[in-house]
């Protein structure tokens, strides 16, 4: 049985760190005391060490104890002796590039195929798609591969923002950028609004949180969905 | 001697194709009739041939003829018989994967530097710094590289935005991002705002337009510079 949860972000304007889902959170992760992070994104450039104290703190509110992955020696055997993952965001690129140098994309399958409850947020949750190509990030390092963990069977946007038609701003909307995304590619996007996320049980997916979530398939228009869709028929 | 424009944009808002830029490139281009154009980067999935469409008019009023390098067998050797090129905006990724498949690194760096004027605009602009790492464009194609053509001795940010301190997204801002590059990434960043453009001449850069650019040294607070400050000494 495969758990999962795919957030658009971590944190909601105006709430703490994971606020929002910390009694989501409580459930998810029933079955266990302790949660293996996953700080290689690194937002704002924080270290390993300072990303996971915040990660602590928050995780303390629901009892719950945090270990960094960069404290074991061995992060491939963590992995494997992890109740419960959690990747959290920052930069995509990094993330990745971090997780094909330590080898453990598959490991990362293994251990969500075989039940550990995963969550992601935001950089977190992008890794979860066919690939990061649909990624909002800066390129700042280059990764071996846009490959990513195929946990689900179509590509992730986090973060999704509505085209703010007031803007003189001539730069690409978000929806031009995923529309040339399928000049190239063909899996679904689901554009993910900051407080939405899927919740993944086997192959069931379905929306949660208060928000619409727009779903782009090749050569279609693009669509809202409301929370509680079923979403495993995308791909 | 060298001549290049590296331009932010290349539509203003309320202005047509190129309009803001064409009394300059009238000048800039004033050695040939005939501008050599890279659709490479395709703008909404635009087919070459489209895209050189628009451009052959915007053109048409500075009684310059364009001709797209997909129309060449030889690309290369349209690139050396060229008197004037063209790179527009886009997809950076796809106009990089595009450039390197069709092996024109090389050949578009010697034409340059052999003295061939070359204007670039937003994508076309990213390509001209030493990596594609500061572009804003999603990761669509997997380039097999992101080292660009070095023609300056740092990266370019186009379509730079300023903070809106009045949202309430929780994505980074694009001086997060730039932040994040500086944690990996040493050289410095020239943020162009829309209707900004760098004129190269041999080694001399200088800022043109009406608006200031925000640099980024590594390490340093960032800081703003005035139109017709030369930029030469940045590296």
């Amino acid at each position: 049985m495969r758990h999962i949860i795919i957030a658009s972000t971590s944190t909601t304007h105006g709430s703490g760190y994971l606020e929002y889902l910390l009694k989501d959170l409580e459930l998810f992760f029933k079955n266990t005391e302790e949660i293996l992070f996953i700080p290689y994104a690194r937002p704002s450039g924080l270290s390993h060490d300072d990303y996971t104290q915040i990660v602590k703190i928050a995780f303390s509110k629901i009892n719950k104890t945090v270990k960094g992955i960069h404290e074991y020696e061995n992060p491939i055997d963590a992995l494997k002796k992890a109740k419960g993952i959690f990747v959290g965001g920052g930069n995509t690129f990094v993330l990745t590039y971090q997780l094909y140098k330590n080898n453990l994309i598959t490991s990362l399958q293994s251990a969500v195929n075989n039940g550990t409850p995963y969550l992601g947020t935001s950089a977190g949750s992008n890794i979860c798609g066919l690939t990061i190509k649909t990624t909002n990030d800066m390129p700042i390092v280059y990764p071996p591969s846009f490959n990513a963990l195929a946990l689900v069977p179509f590509n992730i946007n986090p973060h999704y923002l509505d085209p703010d038609t007031n803007s003189k701003h001539m730069g690409e909307t978000r929806e031009m950028r995923i529309k040339e995304f399928h000049n190239f590619n063909t899996q679904p996007v689901i554009g993910l609004r900051e407080g939405s996320w899927l919740h993944v049980q086997n192959d069931s997916i379905i929306l949660k949180g208060t928000l619409t979530a727009r779903i782009f398939e090749y050569n279609q228009i693009p669509y809202e969905v409301e929370p509680s869709t079923e979403l495993n028929i995308l791909k």
